[in-house]
């Protein structure tokens, strides 16, 4: 199943969605909730009932009148509220790029445990514009990402127990401001500020029946689920980033896992898997992979088009907006300097 | 005012704290919510209603009959659903002694901007027992802590205007595995897993006009209300942490309009202060301020009574608890090592 949160009659609204037609889940079936938080809270109950229902409209042997069209609609993103938000550090090649700019070697740790903070769950959004402040546009930086959601309560589970406690997955833009980021953590604090104004999930949550065609096995000594799944990002139509799913060194099992260990797991958790190698101008520009050889370094402007695409989890597109300031504070420090 | 939250007929209830007297906030007039979030939703609606009450209480121009005792009574976090939690690094010296125990300079930028970082605010609690996993017990450590929880939304808006957006005041133990923390911030992330599993607050949230009689001059070249409340933690009783709040470098205002730079703050949203100086075994083991000269090097053990205490603020108290299990995640990394 493929699930949408849009705006229907000036609320957010949850919908299936197949070929470009929107269902309403609440119009198809009166036991499901219309929106994103209470199908999350009841997962395994209310997909039960839905998928079904999705089998039947496919096979044509149940006609729906559909309530809206995707490509037509406004999206917001699928899990509109989240309970949380993880980012991970799953690409070993993200790390090691970046690791090497920064001129210090690659990490065992690394290969020992997967790590994982907290970011702003109350700044998540789906597709459209991104407001930025001018502090942002100080090396303004997507990261291409997959992400996932928690469909169970849970604590204390073993990687092999992980997968079913993931509802679906979904494209993750985590949204990035270096010079606030580098600040920060100089005091070996976050990523926190530099994170906290957008993070970007949809345009659809996709569960994970859906990707089974995608399946690959996972690498030694792994556990849990990996699927092959192309990644690229282009901003204002040029290619700048292309990855692959299956090249995740920790699994979304062993991540949630790690995340569950002495803590809850909720309903409406989302977790990022951490930044595809080359995804993201930070280590393109330190690697010296820009595709358009006219930029020594590049970062995201005020009017660019972002556009993230996954296999099998759609098209994710933003569009990076200036807000009428010139208010810095970065600039603010000045006065307490010297 | 001083508001609690606490179980009453199997839920959680708001109420007004005077002398050791609950009054439901319902009962003390119908248009006032049963509970924190609702509370804070319209702060300034309804503590409007509030005040006026808990002065004729107070003054005995209002006689009404209490609806439990503090002393007796279950107490919860007094913000038990927060919107998120983030927590700052305002004290300098605990920010330059831990420097100092890794043998590095402190660092200048700790005086150019109030940096924080997102914790985990589905681990909020309040007073009582705190379950612990194995690894936990890898140098367990408190923090002493004071805390803001914000009750009005907001975005763009500057030091000077930011206390207005402080409902109340309350103590903070910012609970700390710290073999897990070290372990990812080797890898420049978080801390996440090393404090995800509790994060105390309560027993009451304090609004600022009682702590009025405390208000000292702000830091030169500083911004926002500073409070002179001597912050203690024992363990066992024993005196180990003894701080003050008018110590605090960054005020909570600059650090919330750093939070509110291109990012909403929301009513619900608490944020710490970090670690007041001696304020955690970390720091103690590493400067040898140790009380007890028994101990060379002090964890939290099973069984361990922390109690934190705050000038207006009262008294947090909790139990160190062991979870009966012997799993462990440092453990798991050896699979993948070799």
């Amino acid at each position: 199943m493929k699930l949408v949160t849009y705006k229907y009659s000036g609320k957010q609204q949850l919908a299936l969605l197949i070929d470009d037609h929107l269902y309403n889940t609440n119009k198809l079936d009166a036991s499901l909730p219309d929106n994103m938080k209470e199908m999350l809270r009841e997962w395994e109950k209310h997909s039960a009932v839905l998928k079904p229902i999705d089998k039947q409209i496919k096979m044509q042997s149940l006609t729906v009148t559909p309530d809206a069209q995707f490509s037509k609609s406004d999206i917001m993103a699928p899990v509109p509220e989240p309970t949380s938000c993880r980012d991970g550090y799953a690409f070993r090649q993200h790390v090691a790029a970046a690791r090497r700019n920064r001129k210090v070697d690659m990490i065992a740790e690394f290969d020992h445990y997967p790590i994982f903070y907290f970011t702003n769950h109350n700044a998540i959004q789906g597709p459209g514009d991104i407001p930025c402040m001018p502090d942002h546009f100080q090396k303004l930086d997507f990261e291409l990402e997959v992400a996932v959601v928690i469909g169970k309560k849970g604590r204390n589970f073993t990687a092999a127990e992980a997968d079913q406690y993931i509802a679906g997955y979904m494209i993750m833009n985590d949204m990035s401001a270096r010079t606030l980021q580098m600040e920060e953590m100089l005091l070996n604090l976050g990523p926190a500020k530099g994170k906290d104004f957008s993070t970007v999930i949809g345009p659809m949550m996709v569960t994970p029946d859906e990707l089974e065609p995608y399946k690959v096995p996972t690498k030694p000594k792994h556990t849990g689920s990996s699927y092959f799944l192309a990644m690229t990002c282009k901003v204002n139509g040029e290619l700048v980033s292309e990855g692959n799913m299956a090249d995740m060194d920790w699994t979304f099992a062993e991540i949630i896992e790690r995340c569950a260990y002495g803590a809850d797991v909720l309903p409406g958790d989302v977790i990022g898997s951490g930044t595809v190698g080359t995804g993201c101008f930070l280590e393109l520009n330190g690697t010296g992979l820009l595709n358009n050889p006219d930029y020594k370094v590049q970062w995201l402007q005020p009017g660019d088009v972002v556009t993230l695409e996954i296999d099998g989890l759609g098209v994710l597109t933003n569009t990076i907006v200036a807000e009428q300031t010139s208010w810095s504070i970065l600039g603010e420090k000045k006065k307490f300097i010297g």
